[in-house]
């Protein structure tokens, strides 16, 4: 039996899948945030117009243009690997197959669509990016992608992780990109921030509002801003990962998963691994397809479905997502990239529509699959992989308790050799449990009464 | 072109290639410290009989057993890739190959033979391993490998390595080895240290001594130690990278490199890309063949060969290799892994019969060869393995030179994701230069006088 699937360079996908193509009701569009319609030519001054089209498209499917394909095929296509010695533990006759992401140079899936943004932005004259990083595998993926591609980078790190994890930030610098700690004297709403509360530690929101700033206020025009989930040109550069995925369980003799994992934070390894087997499933196959985010941020679970801002700051337009509220801020996990409290509109509308089943994990949870998973299948997985996977062993004990031949696949979306300090508060029992209580979030959420509702949609059966 | 070439799982080595058994001129053996003849039993006190007879084998191909196998294919066969993006900065018409050992779980090559002394040990009865470690590569690929095997494993971490990466501490916790700094108080050598000096750092000698008195004084005698270079076994098992390099190569089209290369400390990553193509050389073929080594331990450049002990406490037996004396301490450079008096005997053979030609470079050279490759082929390079790329891009500069077609191979050894330090301070111009002035191993070169000479080996031409 084979460990990995590989698939030869010229089998690389050459289409990203557009899931609103297919989702039986439309997307809601964004708005304004007085309601109105947002007309996509705002957006550009923000991002160029060429990612703005792929945004607002419908087309099924997209080319992916050959430059790209070209410096995907550093690591892509990855491999999908068989995890024999987890099945043997658990004594399972489901059979797991993991889609690994882990092996970009940044460690993650986030250079999918880093490689992808930098790229057109080049095409259309801009020399500069500009985003945010929470934990640093965004920024170090933009950076990772900007090198290669020629264009400038400056990252906004939220202060209390610049500070913890200078690796991260040398990381960035190796790529060339600047990496500066949030909030900034560089900005406005950094300046504001630091005058109120010198010693604050930041926030992803600040350094959003700080990059965004800081894009628009070039007077030169060359400069764009890149953020690395939530939106819909995010989640399409990332079903590669899906894409190769399907090439490779039909190689591998399986005719189809019976259910589809990944972990959620803004959603796009999610959407990644994901949309292209909603497609099947829309279109009669029988899949399970499970989002699995923290207790400590439980937004598919526990949150409505609403318009709220992308960002603490209100900078965005209006989204039609599941949210706690853009004044949440989630307890400080190890999971720093699913601490987000929205969900990509991509993601909510597929829940809204039945397609998907979300579940909540507790992390202390997570690490103990985290630790079972390195000493049987070998790799220690990133944080956030650690939700998939506790959720992949919780299918695969089921199977086994059904007496069913289940095949399982998951996203394994990054590895955890930059994040080893939760592995160490788990193994010296320091780890702390996070469930939120519902009642913590209802102040944040009121603050969405002011939006337009989202509409109520008939949703199918699946 | 193709970026890579992967190998399918059914085509791994099945057989590890010794060179000993090809070597013009046969190995001088391993003396005891009073210069009579080594029984191999005495070796079956530290390890298990069946690796003591790899060690002495000359066998020229040695059956990879199929358990081993299938641990190796969790990464194995490595992916050949070719720096197309470096080739192109560098207007070079050589095509540059790197075999990338940087996929293991581990992120090294260390694990290749990590793998197989577990098994070998796990066959032969023995429950638990004991190793040093100084930097933590080869630790975490000891812990690793345990892990998957099933046996108990202790590694003596350097003080001051343990209390600088505590990471690496958590991944071979992780992992579920024993991590414990040296000098502890866990052994004699250990309590003997820190009565003298109870605040010092440490060292490599002290953690060898210390992995050596543990093994064995388990009265069980089920306990013995595992060392992760130098020794013929331990190259041997590396052997793969060379093997599979070359099926990859023919699979590119190439006939074969014209030049070969890899960083060198105590020798195995080295040996394990260029043993398979120094039996080529020993058959006619025209190769150049170049270990690296740091200016501040020019063991191949500097040092005479000569018997000498493998470690600086003098536990070993004496070693037939070139030498920089083994009370010699190396300038702190970054590339930990290349801090090492010795050289393995059967890299030092080779060099003496001519078949190797040995370069020693600075490592600042190194960190700026290191950028390069990260903003060009996009992977942040181990510090060690920047050695092999600082000699790449100079044999591909001087293939623009003379326009000629050069095949360049090396051995990306392992990624630089853990080991960030060195190019925060390269980045901060805080980098120093070492270049080792002859007259400081002048003494302890004095102490090798006491020990019988090594032959003087009437060598071939290549």
């Amino acid at each position: 039996m084979r460990k990995k699937i590989l698939l030869d360079e010229k089998d690389i996908p050459k289409q990203w899948y557009n899931l609103a193509a297919d989702l039986p009701t439309p997307l809601q569009p964004p708005l304004a945030p007085d309601g109105t319609a947002l007309n996509p030519k705002m957006l550009e001054r923000v991002f160029p117009a060429n990612i703005v089209e792929q945004e607002i498209s419908t087309c099924r499917w997209i080319d992916i243009p050959q430059e790209i394909l070209e410096i995907l095929t550093i690591w892509r296509p990855a491999p999908l690997r068989r995890a024999l010695a987890l099945e043997k533990y658990l004594k399972t006759p489901a059979r797991i197959y993991y889609k690994d992401e882990s092996t970009s140079p940044a460690g993650s899936h986030k250079p999918n669509t880093a490689v992808a943004q930098a790229w057109y932005n080049k095409k259309f004259g801009i020399k500069r990016l500009t985003t945010e990083t929470g934990a640093g595998q965004w920024g170090s993926a933009l950076a990772f992608a900007c090198s290669l591609i020629g264009l400038k980078c400056r990252v906004y790190m939220v202060r209390i992780s610049f500070d913890q994890k200078p690796m991260r930030r040398t990381m960035m610098q190796t790529w060339g990109a600047e990496c500066i700690a949030s909030p900034s004297p560089h900005t406005h709403a950094g300046r504001a921030v630091l005058k109120e509360m010198p010693h604050t530690p930041g926030s992803l929101g600040i350094a959003i509002s700080e990059a965004v700033e800081d894009a628009l206020s070039d007077k030169s025009g060359k400069s764009r801003y890149s953020l690395g989930s939530v939106l819909n040109h995010v989640l399409l550069h990332q079903t590669i990962i899906g894409l190769e995925a399907k090439k490779q369980l039909k190689i591998a003799g399986e005719k189809k998963p019976d259910v589809v994992i990944g972990c959620v934070g803004g959603g796009s390894n999610f959407a990644g691994i994901a949309f292209p087997f909603i497609c099947d499933k829309i279109h009669g196959a029988k899949i399970e397809i499970i989002p699995v985010e923290p207790t400590a941020c439980p937004t598919l679970t526990k949150g409505p479905f609403a318009y709220d801002f992308g960002d603490v700051a209100g900078l965005t337009p209006l989204l039609a997502m599941y949210t706690l509220g853009h004044n949440f801020i989630p307890e400080p996990i190890h999971a720093g990239g699913l601490r987000y409290h929205g969900m990509a509109p991509l993601v909510s509308q597929a829940r809204v529509e039945g397609l998907i089943k979300p579940r909540a994990y507790d992390q202390v949870k997570c690490y103990e699959s985290a630790m079972l998973w390195a000493r049987t299948e070998g790799m220690i997985p990133a944080p956030e992989t650690s939700h998939a996977i506790a959720c992949a062993i919780d299918e695969a004990n089921k199977a086994r308790q059904e007496g069913k031949k289940k095949v399982i696949l998951f996203c394994y979306s990054g590895h955890g050799l930059m994040d080893l300090a939760g592995y160490d508060k788990f193994i010296s029992g320091k780890l702390t449990r996070y469930s939120l209580p519902v009642h913590k979030i209802r102040d944040s959420l009121c603050a969405l009464k002011k939006f337009p509702p989202a509409k109520k949609i008939k949703t199918g059966k699946w």
